[in-house]
């Protein structure tokens, strides 16, 4: 089989607090701004094991994953190079704490959140949004 | 950013056909068996373009996504490398016709698919059939 240009996989987590609140990370590294934890899959763990990961080394917290989202893959999304995110939403307790690539980590109620939000993650917060008020998933 | 050893990102669409039939594809190449429409996803691509462009290559086929089925990313799932797949459902009227990877491309009754299904493609359209049936998609 040849080798093949590929766009990288990463995972992005939509972690959910008691309360109604939602957990995003103040990024340590460019693009600046406020991000679902999240990051690169390694060769030989499964996505769900990837964002499960990502969350704890980000925020501290053991999410529990209810539900896979949507895939986004514009290649626009991340400034850096083509990446390719599957979205997971979850749900954890506890208080988030930033650490790894997260200068800092925070709950925000959903009406309340910070700015500016990097890549496409404003986008994928209002998928979620919806899906979490209404079930209905973004469609292809 | 460093570099970074990633699993390659594919995809593979579960093509619907008129009186409840879905396309497979038997492989040119090995590993040998029947299996989805669908192949590695070009830099510069969304993964929905890479599922309607694969589909066209393999089948002929013009192929509408409705849906994200889910995503697969079992480190087993290719015994050639780690891959993660994210899957669509969609719809496409017309026959088959093998072409590209494909030695061959046919239309089949859900409960009369060939075998030997390739890579993890059997638990693929089982969860297929489930969620066509129920609506209900794989938890991670």
């Amino acid at each position: 089989m040849p080798e093949h240009q590929s766009p990288s996989p990463t995972v992005d987590v939509v972690v959910l607090l008691p309360g109604d609140r939602v957990v995003l990370v103040r990024r340590k590294f460019p693009p600046p701004g406020w991000a679902l934890p999240g990051g690169f899959v390694d060769v030989g763990e499964t996505l769900e094991a990837a964002a499960i990961r990502e969350a704890r080394e980000e925020t501290g917290l053991e999410v529990r994953l209810d539900d896979l989202l949507y895939v986004y893959s514009d290649p626009r999304r991340d400034p850096r190079r083509h990446t390719v995110s599957a979205v997971f939403v979850g749900r954890a307790s506890g208080e988030p704490a930033g650490a790894d690539d997260a200068e800092e980590a925070r709950a925000f109620a959903w009406d309340a959140l910070p700015s500016p939000l990097a890549f496409d993650h404003a986008e994928i917060l209002r998928d979620a949004r919806t899906f979490l008020l209404t079930g209905a998933r973004r469609r292809p």
